[in-house]
């Protein structure tokens, strides 16, 4: 069996808190040096850092950087693809959409009177945002979608997909047009980050998001850390916890739990149950699957064997503890009444709720968005969505009376702080005297 | 007259572009590898680290090196405290806690029905917070208002104060029991925010936030590139710009000025004006203020005379474009009608509305927070606020239907991204029989 079962009653204290680190590990320092010196050369020489880089990388060059996707070669990306392909697309963007302006609604501007002061806060998109799109041996359609789409309903202008350039790209720029994204920049990795940031073609990107490699990911940590963008949150390999009691179906979760393997020889894929039953039913359904399936049998199998495993609790709630601690990227609850057991869910990225849901359907197709925190990161961050590309802006309207009344509170509390005057002179020469 | 004035008419292209551009630039590099090393430190050796970078920049290493609100020596630090301070601290509170609450309302979570899914979001806090308050000379206990009652409102059990050892923190324990803080971490620096985020006395926070110095925001920034901890932003020198018509009195706005200059050297302050003689007759308000007002002078005239100017426009209109390409930390509106000039406003952290707005009421009294983005990332950044300790978990239960009539579509794009085996398969594998 290549799925290790753990059961919690056999487990030591450290043993049973070990499972709730990814293993994973990736060479941050080597891939930041390299994100620094690539940055850095794309900021003292521009575009011909930026072809350098692209050619050392992915072997090509496009010309132009930036596509608008009114050009011919987007307008035409869609005549190789299949209708079929396309419809498929089209509704994954209907449903994406709808779900993301229900968030949207949230986002009201409101109003209040505060001690004879109006206060409010109102929100504004960001101008310009970059959706990052992995690419290289595959290409990434839908999360052009899952980035474009909230992007877009938020009231970003400029919506850029950046895009390492790839054989494979007809899809990308037929999703770019679909979802409402303005330009397709041609370039990917450090040098494609780099260049939407400082604005090399068009205008700088001044929040990027999506997920990408190592490097892409160092790139967006040091820009942002440089306070030159945003940066959505830091990805890493992707995961899934299924957490199922025994009338669940052991092929079911296999199924679940190769397809996220099926990810990268990294994904963490792991099992919380009451039932060694059906811990043990699932590790023979995987062990099956992968002889049946063989495509990325080596990815899969490294994933399993080294990344995943099956707990097994005397008592489904420690099931849910473990969950909230390691905080999955995607978690199902296979287990009877999901929506009640989902008021105990406090950390994860999105949750699946029921028999009839595999993460498969949330990634490409029901609405919700794919671009989530991994690596437990989810104990503190949300994923992707339309509040992603807005801003609060707070302001007060207070009347001469109302600062009058504030006048000797300030003076204490800025005398105290060492602002003793000019903070309490601003206010004080209002009481004074007026407009 | 220590204040530049500069007309728009009379700049180049360049020389208007370069106003955009804060001049105060730290030495990032140095403030980075000086906080790494001290987070490697505290992460090999604990407590000693703390102990030690403590008594090297602090010269003092109270322990316990966390307290709770309960503790005696929190009870009792209102008492060296005047009942009139105490009441401007609780009148203040109050008022930040009636704007916060405003903005929670937001929060609810959501359902609806899409292709026969049901699909919903809803918010959760983060289980703990560290609020990060600068010490040294001064103290701020306003920011530990600012920071601990909107974290309160959105949930966080444990809040954590970070705060250096000082001899003035009397107020910082007092705010701390009266905003609703659970504990006071005594240490600051980079050694302070490391001993909060891996939880070396309480639990790890999972979320840093609140104004520091660049050793401080580098201590941060490293570790939410390590997914370690989410941050709120990057803070840099304070900054104030005021868009002022000719109605508006140079008095005040000179009053404004200085009360940001007070601040620290590196403190930007800019007038955009459409009238010269508001200009003038700014820069000589300015003048006789230092001269009349001594505290602080050399900072604030290096403030005023390095990192500040007054830039006259031909048209008021102008004064708004320049406004939202700087993006201020802080932006008064001396106009008529500033109401509706607010809603010209797309970049900015938090606004004041009319003559009687001076930055000082919203930085200590009347409700907005004061932890705001600066130095220009108030074009991506929000300030902080309730939305800064909460994260949005999405959720789907599909029924059986709803998945069989998703089964083409999902088959159709995750073979063309490459994941035709698993993903199609844990879809098409519930289509063919059910629990």
């Amino acid at each position: 069996m290549i799925l290790p079962i753990y059961q919690r009653k056999e487990l030591n204290l450290d043993k049973y808190k070990s499972l709730l680190f990814r293993k994973s590990k990736s060479e941050e320092k080597e891939a930041y040096q390299t994100a620094e010196r690539i940055i850095q050369e794309v900021e003292s020489e521009g575009i011909e850092a930026v072809r350098k880089y692209s050619l050392e990388f992915d072997g090509v060059f496009p010309e132009p950087l930036i596509l608008s996707v009114e050009d011919e070669i987007c307008k035409k990306a869609e005549n190789s693809l299949s209708k079929e392909l396309k419809e498929a697309f089209a509704r994954a963007a209907e449903n994406i959409h709808r779900f993301h302006l229900l968030q949207k609604e949230s986002f009201q501007p409101k109003e209040t009177q505060i001690a004879e002061s109006l206060l409010g806060f109102y929100y504004v998109p960001v101008e310009s945002a970059g959706i990052y799109v992995p690419g290289g041996l595959a290409s990434y359609p839908s999360s052009v979608l899952m980035g474009v789409i909230p992007a877009k309903i938020a009231g970003v202008s400029k919506c850029i997909v950046i895009s390492p350039p790839s054989s494979h790209n007809s899809a990308i720029l037929y999703c770019a047009r679909l979802a409402g994204a303005d330009f397709v920049l041609q370039a990917g990795g450090v040098q494609g980050i780099a260049a939407a940031a400082l604005g090399l073609a068009g205008s700088p990107c001044s929040l990027i998001v999506g997920p990408g490699n190592r490097y892409v990911t160092a790139a967006k940590s040091l820009l942002a850390s440089q306070a030159k963008i945003r940066m959505d949150l830091p990805a890493g390999p992707s995961e899934v916890a299924v957490i199922a009691d025994q009338g669940a179906r052991a092929e079911f979760i296999a199924a679940d739990l190769l397809s996220q393997a099926e990810h990268g020889k990294d994904s963490s894929c792991i099992l919380l149950t009451d039932s060694l039953d059906l811990a043990q039913k699932t590790a023979i359904e995987i062990e099956k699957g992968i002889q049946s399936r063989p495509s990325r049998r080596a990815i899969k199998t490294e994933s399993i064997q080294n990344h995943s495993f099956a707990l097994v609790f005397e008592d489904i709630e420690e099931a849910f503890s473990f969950s909230n601690l390691y905080a999955p990227e995607h978690l199902e609850l296979c287990v009877s009444e999901p929506k009640k057991a989902l008021a105990k869910i406090t950390n994860a990225g999105s949750v699946f709720l029921g028999h009839y849901a595999p993460v498969a359907l949330g990634d490409y197709y029901s609405g919700t968005n794919h671009i989530l925190p991994t690596g437990g990161s989810a104990r503190f961050y949300s994923g992707l969505g339309v509040d992603s590309f807005l801003k609060r802006i707070t302001y007060q309207y207070p009347s001469q009376k109302s600062l009058k009344d504030a006048l000797p509170s300030i003076l204490l509390m800025s005398e105290h702080e060492g602002f003793d005057q000019e903070h309490g002179h601003s206010v004080s020469i209002r009481n004074d005297s007026s407009v």
